[in-house]
């Protein structure tokens, strides 16, 4: 539950979307600006960013609670610092004191996955635990139990992407073979079908109907990955619900069916993972809901 | 923080291992008995040892909070309901309001890992997000966030033995194949290591020490399945601590030391991995502990 309004901010490599909350938790401001690499840049268009929203949302900046933000990378809440955002060119930068400087108001920063995992729960009103699963550019996840969410000792819970599960033993760029992230991800998927291009997720179902193979099996990667990091969230938090979101929803329903078809016939040939009814769990995150901008909001000072 | 005398209860397959806590969490009589397998037999003798242990700590019943109770299989901690304990002769048992309706304080249940989880936060005094591995029959973890357990929506939370990632896929008696479980708990153990006969986590070492080759891989497995087991967790909750109990346990300084070197290499391998301090992370619940009553105690009317 909030009580203030407060500005949530979710910074990506390509654009920074940007939201007002009012006390109700309600988006009263909403605008997305593209990225520009850099410490300054990142700071001066944040600041930017803030100011529109507030200007937007028809209130002064001291009216809000904060300004909560989303960021990939390795953030340190306490101190709010982001390292390694390396899409954003940003090595280290003490974004949370240097914007709060810039703005006058507290700003806190979290993991962009564990935001959106707050923020879907937000969104899609679910109580009690729920995992969300993020298909971008990396997999990684998030659990929040009753809106709260499990960041453990140092910001790396939910990074379920990195567990080295996969026979196939590909390089992971964390330095381990066969990461759950080098089977069902945005990087994943430009390596299974180099023929995709840039953006293979919107092209991929296209080549899949026209009889390319390497689609066809890109497509059951992700499946098969998405439907593994959905039974290891299953074992290891046991949720009520788990959201699938990320940039990789844009493939939509054939994904989701088929890590819906791969649940079910492990329920099959399991009683044990029949009982976790992972298959009627899985939700997908309604499409263009900012959750980590939300998610992130939510966050300030909590 | 508890504010009333308690009860546990570790019901195993072998023995009932029961304590009782003063208001400070304090462990006042503590009493084992063997487990005979059957409802009316647990019901007798469960009601026997709170008797036994109220009268050793010199306090009426009435006194107690309640009491509660760890044990394996499927709990549903809401109706305290009991199913599927094998060892115990239980397929279904409405243990709660049985034992209850005997005893006349009430009585809740948790799976036993979970409480073990609990009672390894109290006794080690960890606050933060801590997991714990347990290292028994099968393998299973629960996670405490400032003592406080993630149950999962079905109790099911922390059964990541039955993570299907090992590439020699032995059958798992849940119906899977290469279950974390299947490389490193004691049933484990038996299948690698047949000439080790009932308890041959009693005379692994020794076997090693004298050339048994077979003994020696069966270390290696179970070795590589803990450091597994630690890593899933690390990568799904990111714990401060990481506790490994249970009854392999008792082989040793050998287990452990081969966990932190595993782990060791892994982050040497990967800065990712190295982030999350594994190695360095690992305790091992001091010897004769009775964790899951304690935990179980705690969590009465919690």
């Amino acid at each position: 539950m909030i009580t203030a309004p407060r500005i949530g901010l979710d910074i990506g490599g390509t654009k920074i979307e940007g939201i007002a909350l009012d006390a109700a938790g309600e988006i009263i401001a909403r605008q997305v600006v593209p990225t520009v690499p850099g410490p300054e840049s990142v700071l001066q268009s944040t600041r930017g960013l803030v100011d529109t929203l507030a200007a937007a949302a028809g209130l002064p900046l001291t009216e809000f609670a904060g300004v909560g933000i989303g960021i990939p990378g390795q953030v340190d809440r306490a101190s709010g610092t982001v390292r390694n955002a390396y899409n954003m060119g940003l090595s280290e930068l003490a974004l949370g004191e240097e914007l709060a400087a810039r703005v006058g108001i507290p700003v806190s920063l979290d993991n962009d996955v564990t935001a959106a995992a707050i923020g879907a729960a937000h969104i899609m009103q679910l109580g009690g635990t729920v995992a969300y699963v993020n298909l971008g550019t990396g997999l990684a996840a998030g659990t929040t139990i009753d809106g709260v969410p499990v960041r453990g000792t140092d910001g790396y819970a939910g990074e379920i992407g990195h567990l080295a599960v996969d026979p196939r033993q590909r390089a992971c760029l964390c330095g381990q073979f066969g990461c759950l992230e080098t089977v069902a991800s945005g990087s994943a998927l430009k390596t299974h079908w180099p023929a995709g291009g840039a953006h293979p997720g919107r092209t991929l179902l296209a080549a899949v109907a026209a009889g390319d193979s390497d689609a066809k099996q890109a497509l059951d990667y992700l499946i098969d990955g998405a439907a593994q990091a959905v039974r290891v969230l299953g074992l290891a938090v046991n949720p009520g619900t788990i959201v699938i979101g990320g940039g990789l929803r844009l493939i939509g329903e054939p994904l989701f069916a088929g890590v819906r078809d791969t649940l079910t016939g492990w329920a099959r040939a399991s009683e044990f993972i029949a009982a976790l009814r992972l298959a009627e769990r899985v939700q997908v995150l309604p499409e263009g809901s900012p959750a980590a901008a939300i998610g992130a909001a939510i966050a300030v000072n909590d």
